[in-house]
């Protein structure tokens, strides 16, 4: 085992046992302090640790990235861009200044404040600049689910998807942080009844509840990325929320795909969970049947047993209601068949690219990743303590998505991944 | 009319009356001296005209780009970002410099040697970094065809295809530059008769002839574009191959689109040319029947009198062949509807986006703008001076668009967009 996984590990600043941030979890995200300083840090408990002043101050000498500070950025691009064995070294040397027992950091009270800040007084912005959104349509259970309320519940899922980590390019420059309102799109619909479409305000506004990977180190146009060397290209995962206007995106789906029923808005969550980190978690995903073909077989497990959670709140709730738990660990395809696929035509990654993974539902009626799925297409409607019914999202409604790995004794998490609904501007 | 674009204006440098770089034109582009240094140009005749170096020698001082050298970059993204107006005020002193009569720079020896480098000593680059790639299917005759081919001959648009400028969203890192090769893709098909699907080089490589929009200054997300105001956001336009392959899009479109059927490249052209210059060219589009949603409607003409042609050179061959020639004025939607349509949901556009028409194709066999429709799905190969038969594009086959607009004794048109086809690395 990776010894900064080492469920033993303590580190002396003080972590709940409930918190998403001990010290086997490290993950870094980019931080604006109130004095509007921007800079990479790492999430310890309930604080930041200012991985750019630390640079400064001779600590990464031994990794890497000793001689560029690569953390005094706005984004994660370029730390990502120097590779996942450069992550790894840094996570080493952060794991170490955050043990227990090591006085370097903890007992040089001039540093200390400087580098620790609270989360509480910090605002996390989007962690990379996204060059590449892909999204993917990885779980079975949600392709099913889907193919049945629209297609044949007999014949749910198309010839090719158990072919084909089915996957479309989504958009890049309206991928979010959370925090971040979503505005109600406006757009195109057409009811099945009409003879000719209307403009409005999205009346069927949902969620997707998904984790999405970023890339660390990219690959030259026309270089595959082939499974076995996947994952030295992905860097970290982060919760996704696919917002999906599900009526604008019916209308105008055929032949090319979704499109403004999707490009209004992707929230993410600020904190890139590194690989590294997750490695103690990964379990055998699904038996794939029939065999992919070789280029898409690979070795190892590679499905992670990561609990997933969404929850509402509509603007006169004073606490959230849970409206599905779920685990990343059904989802059919993997992350290493995702970039394999995605490359084997050649196609170049860049440093900090998202990659979602499709909507992931589980098996059963309570692990469903969509409002969609949930009301089953509005016929089933979930009442809400408020006594509100929703069959979809409606205005003022927050939606919060929450990760994390349990492991024993600590949780790797990813916080929370939290957007609030604003009305339409028409 | 603005002065710029006054056919007797005549340039002090020699340019031919076949160019397509005179004085009237002045496109953008980036471009790299022998000595390795990149900086923003503007092709006039057979030269480029360096403006990092009119920049450093005060000559846009009277401009918005005054204080801040945006030239001296290797994008265009920086200038565009100052948007229309800005472009227009650095067009009108360029144009001014090069007019006949004018002394500053053609009497200046040593700033004119400083500035004016001809062609075929530079490498063009990329023009902008590409932070959104939509692709379009604006041409209802190309429409029209693939609809008849694939799916109902009687009946070959999709009830939306009216309504709505349809796109998607296409990969913005495999965007590339004329001159640099395109590798056939590796993937995943499957033969109509086959029960399984198999890996191996794309068997049906297409280009797709298009003209790419270039944004300049961009919205925030949650504000629309409307089509009165769509224009401000346009820089200018380039020529664009949208590669395609038929195989793999074929088995993997359904149900979110193409994906890796095209993202393996998308070429274009490395001179943005202006709207300032095109706007000589703006004719009526077709009628547009049913009446587009009012957010569709828009006022003055917006096709354009723009001549395209495709020109096939297979390696053994002295000289090109042409393949169609076909007009930019018969697209159906035009650009200020399709960026209208893009944001109307309130998607953010970033200065330097590309924004392709999809395949233009004319009304007539020999106006197609794919080797899928010329040679009908494969069913009317066609004949190559080589003797060599084609029905999509083969290994070593050079693709050349070509692209201009005709004014009384002079053109403004975009170059030439060359790619050769390297065969797969497998």
């Amino acid at each position: 085992m990776n010894p900064t996984c080492d469920p033993s590990l303590k580190s002396w600043i003080p972590v709940s046992a409930d918190s998403d941030f001990p010290i086997q979890n490290l993950p870094f995200g980019v931080f604006c302090r109130r004095s509007g300083e921007v800079a990479v840090g790492v999430a310890i408990g309930d604080q930041v640790l200012d991985l750019a002043v630390l640079h400064g101050a001779g600590h990464f000498s031994g990794t890497p990235v000793a001689t560029d500070n690569v953390f005094a950025r706005p984004t994660l691009n370029d730390f990502l861009a120097c590779g996942r064995a450069a992550g790894s070294a840094v996570r080493a040397v952060v794991s170490s200044l955050l043990a227990e027992g090591n006085a370097t950091l903890r007992d040089d009270t001039t540093l200390r404040n400087q580098t620790l800040v609270p989360q509480s007084d910090v605002e996390m912005l989007l962690p990379t600049q996204v060059g590449n959104y892909v999204d993917f349509y990885s779980s079975k259970e949600h392709a099913t689910n889907v193919g049945s309320m629209f297609r044949d519940p007999s014949n749910p899922l198309l010839p090719n998807w158990v072919h084909i980590p089915v996957g479309y390019n989504g958009r890049a420059s309206s991928v979010i942080v959370s925090g971040v309102d979503v505005r109600r799109p406006m757009g195109q619909t057409k009811a099945d009844d009409a003879d000719a479409p209307t403009y409005g305000p999205c009346r069927l506004l949902d969620f997707e509840l998904e984790v999405g990977f970023i890339t660390g180190s990219g690959n030259e146009l026309g270089a595959q990325i082939p499974t076995d060397r996947a994952a030295d290209h992905i860097a970290g995962m982060v919760l996704l929320n696919d917002w999906s206007a599900r009526d604008i995106q019916k209308w105008e789906y055929v032949p090319l795909g979704p499109f403004l029923g999707k490009t209004f808005a992707t929230s993410i969550s600020p904190w890139l969970v590194t690989l590294d980190a997750l490695e103690p978690f990964r379990v055998p995903g699904p038996q794939q049947d029939p065999q992919p073909l070789p280029y898409l077989q690979f070795s190892g497990d590679w499905a992670y047993d990561m609990q997933l959670e969404v929850w509402l709140q509509a603007a006169d709730m004073s606490e959230p209601v849970r409206l599905t738990k779920t685990n990343f660990r059904y989802m059919y395809w993997n992350m290493l068949q995702q970039l394999a696929h995605m490359t084997v035509n050649g196609t170049n990654v860049l440093p900090g690219d998202l990659y979602g993974s499709g909507t992931v539902s589980g098996p059963t009626e309570d692990s469903r990743g969509s409002m969609l799925e949930i009301c089953w297409k509005g016929t089933k409607p979930l009442t809400l303590p408020n006594g509100q019914q929703r069959k979809f999202i409606a205005d003022g409604d927050t939606v919060i998505m929450r990760g994390w790995c349990q492991g024993d004794g600590y949780r790797i998490g990813f916080g929370e991944l939290r957007s609030t609904v604003l009305s339409a501007s028409e």
